[in-house]
């Protein structure tokens, strides 16, 4: 159940059916700083518990998260009360996970409170943390039972954070919405640089609900809306999950994406050469590739959708149409490569 | 998917559909020193990875999980990779918890090497492990693809550890087969003498089997079969999971719930008094029996299967009759008690 619109904050409190006990409010400092009186007031006196953890790739490990699992048991959790994670994909994804095994799974709530969250994170119910291994490595498919978006949240957001959700409503649309993704090509800072992506945000949460209602485990269509995420996930961990955010290093993936789609898919050329040069420039521009490594090939070979057959990504064969396409690494680490001469 | 059988193991590699990935053997020391070489051999090589953890209620917990992850993801673990669990019920719900979310799931197996584990815990995918504040207070609803379940492993099973199997056996005739309980009354000692539990351990798992795939979750029939657990699991975490055995637990708190079957629910009261009575004996009679306190009232306080709405437990109206009653702490305590005039 997603509830979208600016203003759909104040009534968070009724927005949804809500378990009979108490609500258990998940959040990082940063968020709580700046929405944290609105969100209570919102709830009305039902959050009864709070629990506070550092939010960012970087804290989204099983360290954290027993933090958490040890704060909500402390605090005496139980079955019919809930979890509301408000903040970025990493808090919901780390509150969704906890909200997954505690109890063995208890109902949850979230309140996205980035871009990327909005369009991406907070829904479909993949929640995770990530390992030295690799990232989103332990987790589980634990849907929340409503999703609040509210785009008014998103005025305190730094515009770097903006500039990622951005890419990834780009890439939401470039797999399962052609008309929209033509649309919004080439004209990606200019979204950003206005701060307003509604248009294109409330695009991307259609297709995004329809696909993961149509296939929640993952096991088919989903995969499509990983499209980017591939090489993506492999730069964003041999950077340290620092070095790039998740929407560069998915700009960067999906730009390489694009390049293969273009020379085996049969994407149009000049079409894809465009769009790989807007993502590029949009992530920072030349100076923001990353140059191949073993590092990245690593990562790469532990990707979670690999199987013993090989490496499976998506590519486009044209806009809104992805299939699946097994790519080799000297494959990824030509078109990462084609990317600095584009 | 269940095989049961004397002789299955042999031929535990072509029992299931296996996915194409490698097999992930997940065992204890113990277990491994009795069984590590007929079980390899039954996997016929396709045991890859051995990945072993102590057992014991005292082992279950999430540093021996993160211990299990880590190994795992190490290897490499892909999504069609699958883990084979082989143990007792503290193996089998640690393994499934940890195929539950490494990768957001794998597939896993289970070779119950425990008359506890073949009767109760292998079967359901009821997945966890232990917390400071309680049994299984984080874990998943993951059912295993496939059980084998072979007597013939317990032969080398210590006589402690069969009597608690009988004990499960005896709880799940008790609240799903009273005709099948009404036998089993009265022959626990014989049963535990003989070291052959078939007959009956077959019933508990076909009465078991069909409340699990009725009520996977546990949403409602399936809390039935924790008869016996609400006062067991408070004893067994007030002993610090090693003062009684989880069946010696559970007798003497399914011993206390028929107590309080015969003046709530109208179980006969001579019935329900000869039941109690041959559990606690057979639990090692009145000197086994713990002393109420408020270690195991705060216990009890926190069972995950309370609400807001208070605290209720599985009682019996008559033999194979399952009701659920609220029951307070002084009602326990009382039961508890009359248990030792008996």
């Amino acid at each position: 159940m997603i509830r979208f619109g600016r203003g759909e904050l104040e009534g968070l409190g009724s927005a949804f059916p809500f378990p009979a006990g108490r609500a258990f409010l998940l959040s990082s400092p940063a968020v709580l700083g700046f929405h944290g009186e609105r969100i209570r007031a919102a709830l009305s006196g039902r959050a009864a518990v709070e629990i506070v953890f550092e939010d960012g790739e970087t804290a989204k490990t099983l360290e954290t998260l027993r933090g958490v699992l040890d704060a909500a048991l402390a605090a005496g959790i139980r079955r019919d009360d809930f979890v509301v994670a408000a903040g970025g994909g990493t808090v919901t994804d780390l509150a969704g996970f906890a909200a997954a095994i505690l109890l063995r799974g208890i109902a949850w709530y979230a309140l996205p409170t980035t871009l990327l969250g909005m369009a991406d994170a907070a829904i479909g119910g993949k929640t995770a943390v990530d390992h030295p291994a690799g990232k989103n490595m332990v987790g589980a498919f634990h849907p929340p039972a409503g999703v609040l978006i509210d785009p008014d949240l998103l005025s305190t957001l730094p515009p770097r954070r903006f500039r990622e959700g951005v890419v990834e409503i780009f890439k939401t649309l470039l797999v399962g919405s052609g008309e929209a993704a033509r649309r919004m090509a080439g004209r990606l800072e200019g979204i950003a640089g206005s701060g307003d992506a509604d248009e294109y945000l409330e695009e991307a949460i259609r297709v995004k609900s329809a696909v993961v209602e149509r296939d929640p485990r993952e096991r088919g269509e989903r995969r499509a809306l990983n499209f980017g995420h591939t090489l993506g996930h492999a730069i964003e961990a041999a950077g340290g999950f620092s070095r790039w955010s998740h929407g560069e290093a998915v700009a960067i993936g999906a730009a390489a994406a694009l390049r293969l789609s273009a020379s085996l898919c049969g994407f149009s050329p000049p079409a894809a050469g465009a769009i790989a040069r807007e993502l590029v420039a949009f992530a920072g521009g030349g100076p923001a590739l990353p140059a191949w490594s073993g590092e990245i090939e690593g990562f790469l070979s532990r990707d979670k959708k690999n199987t013993a057959a090989g490496a499976v990504a998506i590519l486009l064969a044209g806009w809104g149409q992805p299939v699946a396409r097994e790519v080799t690494p000297a494959q990824w680490k030509e078109a990462l490569e084609s990317l600095r001469d584009a």
